[in-house]
This record gives C-alpha cells, structure tokens and sequence, in this order.
C-alpha cells in the first residue's frame, strides 16, 4: 500500500510539535527509529522526548506522566504514547483528539487520566494501512504505526483519515480517593526521580472534598506517621524532614527534604486528610 | 587553518538529518559539545540521538545498534558513531558514502555490519583539518573532528572534499552462523534494554539456509534447552516462556514474555535451529 | 498578568540556541515540560540538552559541566540550569550576559567557573512577572520562570527588561590550587561517565606556575602514587595504568587506561604536580 495521495495535498507546514513518551529505555535505536521515520514524515515537526525510561510496561505510570506534562505544551501539540504490553495482540490502535492537544498510542488506558480532564471529541482506530509503514511489524508498532500516523497529523491530516470512529476506550483503574467521616484517603501513583511520591489526591478533588472548611485545619498522616499541615514546598521543614504540597502537577505529593519520600515511606503508601478544625 | 572557502559558497539548505551514536553516556556535556558545534557549521541540520548508552568502547553492540537504525531513516541521513577506543592511536577518522547514508566515525569496524546490507561507494580518511575544529584536542575527536565533517557534510560538502580516497576500512570479526546438516546455529550478539537477545541469524540468512524447506518445520534449541517453532512476536507464548521470533530489525530474537531472557540464558549463548520435517 | 507587549514586538527569528542543564533525571517529564514552555514561546529556538543526570542538588558539578561546554557553542547562546535546592526559598533567579553567551538560573553559585574565565557585562534578577509562566509554582522555577525567560531572550528580549539589575552574585567556593616550593597541588572536582576525574588544575594555572620550566620535567602524584609525566592522552600508557593529561576541557586529568580511575583513587583524591629537573 503507498501513502495516499492526499497526505501530501493536505501538507501544512504550520509548526508542530510531537512528544514521545516510551518505555524503550535509550540503550537502544528504538527512540531513533522512531524519530527517523517521523522526520521523513514532517520534516519540519519538532519532536520533543517526554521520556523513555517509564518502568517497562507500566501503563499507569504512563498515564500518570502523560497527565502531568500536557499543561505545559501549545494547542495542537500530538502526543505520542508507546507503553504496550498487548502489542502483537488485538489491542487497539488509537488517535484520540481533545479540545487541546491530539493523542496516539495503544488503547490499553494510558490515555485515561488526561481525558478526565479534557474529554475526547473524535476517537480513531488506526486502521487504514495508508497511513503505516509500508512494512509493520509485529512487534513495533512504536516505529511501523504511531510514529508515521502521528507525523501525518503533524502534516495536517485529518483525524478521521486515520481510521474508524470508535466511541470507547479501555480505561485504566486507577484508584479514587476514599472519603469517610472527616478523612479523605489517597493513594501514591508514581515515585519521581527524587524519591518524591506523587498521590491521586489533586487539588480539584481536595477542594471539593473541604468544601468550605480550610486546608490550613487540615493535617496529613502517612503509614501513622502524621506530618502536620499542607505546606508551600518542600523548603518549609528542615533537611530529613517529611512534607507534603501540592507539587507542580496539581497533585498532592510526599518529600523529604534533601531526601527521599520513597526510601522513608515505600511506594505503597495511603495518605490521609483529617479534618482537625471543624 | 581557516575553514577553507568551499564550505559557504557550497552551503545547501536541503533538510539535512544527522543522527549521533556513541558510548559517551548521557551524565556529562560530551554529547552537548558534539551538538553545539554541529548547530554552529550546520544551523539548520536536525540532529537525532541514537544512543549515548552503548557499553563503553564496545565496538560490536555499536555496529548492532548502528545497523538496526538506519532503515528508518530518509536518503541522505548522516550517521556519526563514536565508539573509539583507539582516539589519540594511529587509527583513522574516515567517512564512507553508501547509496542511501552517509557514515563518519574512526575505523574501527564499527561499520561493519551495515556496510554488508549497503556497500560502500567512496571511502574517505578525514585528513583535510579544514574541515576540522580549529584546534583538535588528542581525547575528544567526536567534537573536534567528527562533529564538524558530519556538519559540513550536511551543508552539502562532497566526501571527496574531506580528504584522501582509501579503498579498504578495518573489519569486525563479527561470527558468522554455521551450517550443519539440518542445523543452523548462530550466536547473542547484543541484548536489548528488555532483556531480548538480538543474534547474528538474519532472516535472509535463514532463508538462504531454508531454501526450499518450510520454516513451520524448525524447531529452536537455546542451552539445549527447546523452545519450540519461530513466532510471530512473544505474545503468542504465555507470560514466563521463552520465545524466538524475528525482530524488528530482522534478525532472530530470544525473548521471555514479561521477563528477561538475557536473565534466563545470559548474553554467551549459542542458538540453534533445526529442520525436523524434511 | 499578560504576556507584555513588547516581547512580540521584538520578535526575532535569528537562529537561537538554548542549552538545558539540570539534575532532574530522565525518568519523569520535568525536562519535556521545559521544553514545551521554550517550544510555545520561541518556536524557532533549538534546544540542546546539556545533562539532565547530574548528581541531586550539586552545584560544584552542575558549574563544571557548564564550564566544559560553553566553548563548543556559537555566540548568542542561552545556556539555561536548573540545579536549584534553593527553590521556594528566597535565593534570587538570574540572567547574566557575558561577551559570548547569556546565563540563566538560580543564583547559587552554579555560574562561578565560567564567569571567572567570561566576566558578567549584565547580571538581571528575574522580578519581572510578565516573563514568567502566568502561574508560578513554588516548587518547578525551571518551567515556571527559567525556560520562558530563556524563551523570551531567544526571541531578542534584552536582558535588561527581565528585571532590576545587580552587581554581585552567590560565588561558590571552589578550592584552589594550592603551590609550596616545587609543588603545585590541585583536587579533584568531579568524575565523568568514563571514570575519569577532572581535577581544579587548568592548563593555564599550570602554565603560570610552570614560568620558565618545562612541563616535561614535572610527575605527577596522586595519593602518594607517581604516575609519571603528563601525557598527551590515555592512549600513551599500557591499558590497566594510570595517567595524567591534559583533557577536552582544558583541565588535568587522571584516567585509567581501559578502567576507571574513579574506581582507582576515588573522587576524594589531591593530584599534585612536582618539578623534578630545575
């Protein structure tokens, strides 16, 4: 099958911008096999990595990164997302369009947290084979499906050119946080490279949850250790000591200062709001 | 020396791609300074990383890296490799033009699988320092040599310009697979950042081996232990079994499905096929 | 507060480079939300990564690599760096141009060796709001106020609009080569990925320490183990052995030929230089 020939017809040099979030490491070619192809795509799209040292096959910790790092890019931007431990089977392959930005990869819920926030307006399974590798491979899709359908979506193809609509996508479970009484119990998603743990606990749903009352009569217990009040930052208690704030993503997160939240506490860890003032 | 005049007059702003493959790791500014003074002869030049994570001075797992990407790149594309245990010897920095890439790096055999799949149709000793740095230090040729030639190539600079022809580059003494009976055995080249060991059996060379027999009619020995028939990728076998299939680069691969083979058998291995149906 | 007038007023699309170096790892998207902030506001900006891998929260190593760098880069150069423990506290974030390039970072000591070899022609605190993120986190400066300052200095921003001049900045307090009658005496700074180790003692300082004598007439020792003259690179000793030498940066040097002189001697190490022949 050759590339169809409205992909060049509808070519659109408008900048654009493609990020690439994997688990493929960069010991490897993978990423630049990748990166290859896009660019003989839309030469003239920037390609920026979000990373590529996600734990292998974690399709949570994906999700988790994707969501924190879409605020930060323009309207337009096409996010490319390849942690896919079903590929070779019959997951799907995917393009997602939201108000804001597009997104490609497997449909195995690492889109599920960003489209919380902003909620699909078109799905597409990548089916027409117009828009792959001539030659696709079975067990890398990363290079021979998403890397060319994400470059002709930077060329300005229609979302709609790229497959059939679907309605749903597999959605992954990420846990909610429990309220009870005056308590509101989170769990940690992800640990960042700092040992800082980061929870599902946002601001939003905090918010919510204290309804008129106040953050400043709120203190936080980890594991039975109680850590006091929510602070600005990190900067707030004395080195070795633990913390918590709401981090750069709008999640509530754990530290400790010039340490690691991660060594002191584990990453299976539930965090505890109690209301202590009424 | 100045840079001689050609250069500018000859300037050439087709896009021009540049890939970067070296073992300088990604802790220290190596890499950066290699970019820096790319971005100052070659502005417009895209440079992709292939990787900076290769095992240090491990010329073969470069030629393996380097020989599994360039596919994915368009015509034209420039790779540069700095695998160079021998910088500050007597070695020579050469570029060598294919049909479809360009190739610079020291001549050390780090070419030599790729130049297998494409032949060379000129080689170059980098001996004419206008095309170098200004002043060339004695550790660091990936800046001061191999950086600049590789921009100048991309402002289009014919290969002939960088210095004298040769005929012959220095060969890696990479095994070849071996014929006996109904067997073909070959060995672990490389593993990959899951744990996937990459062979030096080619699906061509399989092929060839095959000729009119039926590869459903092989069966694969690993230690002596048997993993059955090539699949199509490791989601045909259940989590925790080895598997042989051909990976996206065309070669025999091991795999464990969600796990590591290059845990279960190491790196020193030898595989076998053997054709049980005549 | 709004994106001010005169930052697309003038709007300039020269070629720009802007370097990223910062100790946030690889694993999480801090770099790629960085990169998304340069990206909205100087599309036409190249971004370079310098390293994102080094050690938590240490400026000494964070000024070394960006001393090593600088001199690979074209001028105009916007070398940006995040190491910043200080954040959330009331350390100053600043912009200082020099002859040759602009900085831009926490003012902790992290410019302190390249000033010393390029002096300040302006130094800027960064107060000045309508250059920065239109919410500022306390804990991510690096997206909120560093990378769109670098942005809007890519776009021809003159630094003095950034914010209130100043004359001094944090200095970090780098050991000195210490001299006693035919020795000169240097420490180690920092290790590379190799394990070599980059001492304080720069060609020049041994130069005017040397006067009149002869380098060729000076051992070395570390730990109280001669290693010898200075060599010209590793290459020059049998593999296994230790040698001294002059490296890219334009530093002393101890490698280990085919090992790791970190692994040798350790990072805590004093090198000493002893003139041998008047």
């Amino acid at each position: 099958m050759s590339p169809a020939e409205p992909k060049s017809q509808e070519l659109n040099l408008k900048p654009a911008t493609i990020t690439l979030t994997t688990d493929f490491g960069t010991g490897d070619s993978y990423v630049a096999q990748m990166k290859g192809v896009i660019a003989g795509i839309a030469p003239h799209a920037r390609v920026i990595d979000g990373t590529h040292d996600l734990p292998a096959q974690n399709v949570l910790a994906a999700a988790v990164v994707l969501d924190s790092m879409v605020d930060a890019f323009t309207d337009g931007t096409i996010h490319l997302v390849v942690v896919d431990p079903g590929v070779g089977t019959g997951r799907a392959a995917v393009a997602v369009k939201t108000s804001r930005f597009t997104l490609v990869g497997p449909d195995n819920g690492v889109f599920t947290l960003v489209l919380e926030r902003y909620p699909p307006t078109a799905i597409v399974r990548l089916t027409d084979e117009a828009y792959h590798r001539d030659s696709v491979s079975v067990t890398f899709h990363g290079r021979d499906i998403f890397a060319p359908v994400a470059g002709y979506l930077a060329n300005g193809v229609a979302i709609e050119r790229l497959g059939e609509p679907v309605t749903t996508l597999v959605n992954l479970n990420i846990p909610e946080p429990r309220e009870a009484g005056s308590r509101l119990t989170g769990v940690v998603l992800v640990a960042d490279h700092f040992g800082n743990l980061v929870t599902n606990l946002s601001r939003d749903r905090c918010d919510v949850w204290l309804g008129q009352r106040d953050m400043a009569g709120v203190v936080i217990s980890v594991k039975g250790y109680e850590i006091g009040a929510v602070r600005r930052t990190y900067a707030d208690v004395e080195p070795g000591e633990a913390v918590a704030y709401f981090g750069s993503s709008g999640r509530l997160e754990l530290a400790v200062r010039n340490g690691s939240a991660r060594e002191k506490f584990g990453e299976q860890v539930s965090v505890t709001l109690c209301v202590t003032k009424p």
